[in-house]
């Protein structure tokens, strides 16, 4: 299932990057739930190129719903959506010779597909298909905040600048983030990341960072031992948004260099609740969800893409050479990802959710 | 699929710690593979206790390969192994009062089953569990490496210490690896680590560490964009192993802090073949190899279980209190986690070459 | 995975009768299959409402591929497939009172989504939805004929009519029916079926009737033993056909009254190939095809929508009434779950061979 | 995933005729279950080999619980089922010469295993796996029955012999076949349908048959549209069945002869409930139960292997010869079919109900 994700909560992704169009059938999703347009909107509106500091490539990423929705709310069943290109310019990525971008899918893919796909802007390997990743996240969103479950990231890190931690009381965090487009607590180390951006486009380069996530309001028991720990499924929707190249769950890579006894995080009761007084773990022991939020950071690598020259192979000539790409290109996409990052998660934690208490628990009251 | 792992070729996992048995059924397998049990046997050495930095819990660990082999031979069936427990000591475990160990699965998989499942030693959170998975690996890796592919893991980091990296000639480093018991590729910085294990013994404390995996002769073209990338694929595979709490791709989180001029592996050419200059994509780019090595490095807790009172709550009195243990617990499971993660990424690489090539391309001849 | 089906090509499907279009998305597909529209026109057309026998409905089902195929070929990534609804009269359907039609899927996919679903012309539980299937079986019948395997589906039986068996030399009969709209073998039956559909329709009733599929040329080996026999997942794939009842392989019902002695299929050696003497087991055994033809025979219901008074239960008021219904029905839709009944066929064997053969085996050559 | 069936509640089986053992593994079974090992063993009772109508093969059946299940109930854990073959005789099937028996698996495995499989008593392809399916069976019964839903399967026809049809009083006729070895209604049918089967072991033939099953209790709204639609779901379990040829459902096949008048099942309200005055859609709609019982006959063809000379292919030499099978056969498997028949049916069930309510409506309460 290349393309589909998820078990009873499914998405299916298609589309490329100078086709006709993107788009995403969300499958198993409870029929009356109420579907809020403009929320979608503003999903995508969170990952959309923003002024100086992404592409020149603006799409008005108008989201057709076409199919599994009636007088707004969803029947039960497949549920359609359809992003049109409407910017692509296609002289710049035809190339009679095959030359491959640096760190990109260019040649990986050339290969895997034999020289059949299409590689303009990268195809299906394109960040476009990243916006109907992020309407059918807006949904998963909707249908979580219902239940008391929200989710927000911020930009943790841009090369050298770091963000300050999530506070103690991290639903406000989450709610401030959540009316941001660029996410960063900092009001301070959030201009200085955009001047950071803004310079290393006009160097031709481009920038890394990393990504924070929190998950707030899950109850304890979700994920599985094993297979399907909270972590593999996660990490395995992270490492489906192109670029992300690493992820750690609580105190993570820093669990290494700590003995257990630093490690831990003590059990207590606040209020009647199992709570601990630490989150080094980050809500997540022996796969499973412990009622703390679940927090984690991706790694970002800096877009591969740049406007420098740089040293590929001819893969027609099979020759060495030298490639200079002219195309439109972000300087940094990390403040796009953090969208999709928030909605790929939603999408794991609707899946699970569902699983555990069945569609009837999500279904509009029959009428 | 909670407990089963995998598309054409599938592990499902069972069985408890203190239970009668675990194992493991794995179906998808090609017939006329050459079941090695003494390669096997090597393969479930390099995951058991060992001496003084291991749990004084001695497991024979013989593996009954009860179906799916016959003279030898795969069958093309499901091919099932057991492993007794032999040596749990009952007595250690079982108390009137539910206490979770902080930072264990004890408190979410109480909730998540309602108490009914069986908390001696972990039940079946246990790192016994490994054993079969070690087992199942083993044969995936015979079958890679009679197709040129070869997995090697060392312990790069443990608490402050830290191994070289892997050498340019990789392939030797992975040997060398493979003949190890406790795999650090330095001498000195290997015996600094089992001092460093028995020092945390003594302290009735437990060390964490870093893995570092490399997969070695791999063609260019596996793995997916999106869903099953091979980030993706190799991160839900590690995820599944008790104690991980991080993995990253070649340079990984190291790449947040670069620019794309510093991140990018130029393209170069070999012998005829397609190489890249640098390797800090880990031999992965758009979620396919391109070829490279693939390299990805793993977090590893330290033991949560520590012989030292720790702060926890008796959840059958909901009384905040404090829990000293008294079992029997490694100061540190890197060293047997690295056969754990090696037996998962071959599991992983034999599913998508099964994929690309076919059942029919590993089958034995008809006879 | 509801609306998904297969393992390794995978189809899903959405849309609604009477909602903007209907569409598959088809995932799994090898590069470098060359994808020709008017073979897909074609398939499309067998299954559109014809003349007298059908539904006043006339839908262009012009079948727009918005992604995965590149310059004619298919890319290898997914391939949407979308087909517009331009003919659906909306008065027709929409009322206010819940009024299911006795023997459709109203009542039950009422509950099923709680009364959230678009029930104008069946909502997602339509016919309409066959023509992406078609449109995505045509692609796999396009791939197993470069493999010499060919699918034909007849009307063995309408109501009282009962056409000829196939031929021994079924290739032939296989192509003499795929060049035929209505697919019947024996000339004069099929005139005498035409008129008794015509009559059926005079009278508002409907019919019912046999399909007899024959697979020709599968090599032996296809097919697992227990869950995915190859009558499990051909069985499957049929009853994903609306109005289908009843499957049954060779002779089928027919075995329920014979001896062993009478119904097993000796083995024999032609041209120094292993054939069976008779072909009660319809070509597999043990779940697993033994390289004779594939033969079975679907029931298809008479179409539950006549234009006749019928009682049902006004879901609304919670009281029993009388229906009459007004739209445009097919007096029959034997005749056109012919064409679907051998795509939904092609899909399962073009999945199975993708197992057994791998990806590579069916992906054109590097360019 | 060959061996492996079911979405959220799966079983994975394994296991050769003449090897150590049969087993399977469950998963996905919700915590808190009471294991009522007297109940399994009834349920295995079902299916096991009975006086002068089977195999001289008596096998004891032991079900050995060996993962999954504490102190009498399931954990929420994979819960493995090992059953050991112990009157195996090894000798009367170990042959030189490969020597297909006609319609058995043995050709068609031959050849898709490359001649790898231990081809005693059919290998992994034989009826004794089918002894830990009703283990797994008899389980997911017990969840039903809880919930109101009861299942029973009685012979409807014996080569020519006919029980009589379920009453309209089918929970009544449920029971009494539950207490039942040999189930048919009628008590003259049935001792008739018993001499007919030891006339056929005299004359070393065998013989075929129908099973009726009738699954009562259901509430309208379970199984889907297009792929997974209830009757996609029964067949795929059945034909799962070694030896099933043919599903209809309600009146399956006999709607090929009905009009749309003759065929619909009007609505009415009993009791302010939904019901249809007939049942000829066997309780299931567009592929989603009404709420009407669910009725459907599977066509069991006679056991393939009989002692009387029949014609094969020594595959060794590759010429054609006469075979005469010498070892211990069933005259008829209908008797024993039925067992697997009900808990294969209970299975798919307890699968859809997960998935509707959620393991948490399973689940035992919080202790």
């Amino acid at each position: 299932m290349n393309n589909t994700f998820g078990r009873i909560l499914t998405v299916t992704l298609f589309g490329e990057s100078h086709g006709t169009l993107t788009g995403a059938v969300i499958d198993g999703m409870p029929a009356g739930i109420r579907i809020d347009r403009e929320r979608i909107a503003e999903e995508m509106d969170r990952r959309r190129a923003q002024g100086m500091i992404s592409t020149p490539r603006r799409e008005a990423d108008v989201c057709e719903i076409v199919s599994g929705v009636y007088n707004g709310y969803s029947q039960g069943t497949p549920l359609t959506i359809l992003i049109r290109n409407t910017n692509a310019v296609h002289a710049e990525y035809d190339r009679e010779h095959v030359i491959p971008r640096p760190s990109h899918g260019d040649y990986s893919s050339y290969v895997k597909y034999s020289g059949y796909s299409d590689r303009r802007g990268g195809g299906h390997l394109s960040g476009r298909l990243t916006a109907p990743l992020c309407a059918a996240g807006a949904i998963c969103r909707m249908m979580l905040e219902e239940k008391g479950i929200f989710i927000g990231t911020h930009i943790r890190q841009l090369y050298d600048l770091v963000d300050r931690e999530f506070a103690d009381d991290v639903k406000s965090d989450i709610d401030t983030l959540n009316a941001m487009k660029f996410a960063v607590l900092d009001p301070e180390v959030s201009s200085e990341m955009l001047d950071r951006i803004t310079q290393a486009k006009a160097e031709n380069d481009s920038l890394g960072g990393i990504l924070e996530t929190c998950i707030y309001g899950l109850e304890a028991g979700l994920g599985e031992p094993w297979f399907d720990s909270m972590e593999s499924l996660l990490a395995h929707a992270a490492f489906s948004i192109p670029g992300i190249k690493g992820i750690e769950f609580g105190n993570g890579f820093g669990l290494a260099g700590m003995k257990g006894s630093e490690a831990n995080d003590s059990f207590a009761l606040r209020n009647g609740k199992v709570i601990t007084l630490t989150n080094r773990s980050g809500g997540i022991n022996g796969g499973i969800t412990n009622g703390m939020p679940v927090v984690f950071r991706t790694a970002v690598r800096p877009t591969p893409t740049i406007a420098q020259p740089q040293k590929s192979v001819d893969l027609t000539a099979m020759k060495e050479c030298t490639l200079t790409v002219s195309g439109r290109h972000d300087p940094a996409f990390i403040h796009r990802a953090r969208a999709v990052q928030d909605c790929m998660s939603a999408f794991v934690i609707a899946d699970l959710l569902l699983q555990r208490y069945g569609t009837e628990y999500f279904q509009g009251e029959r009428r």
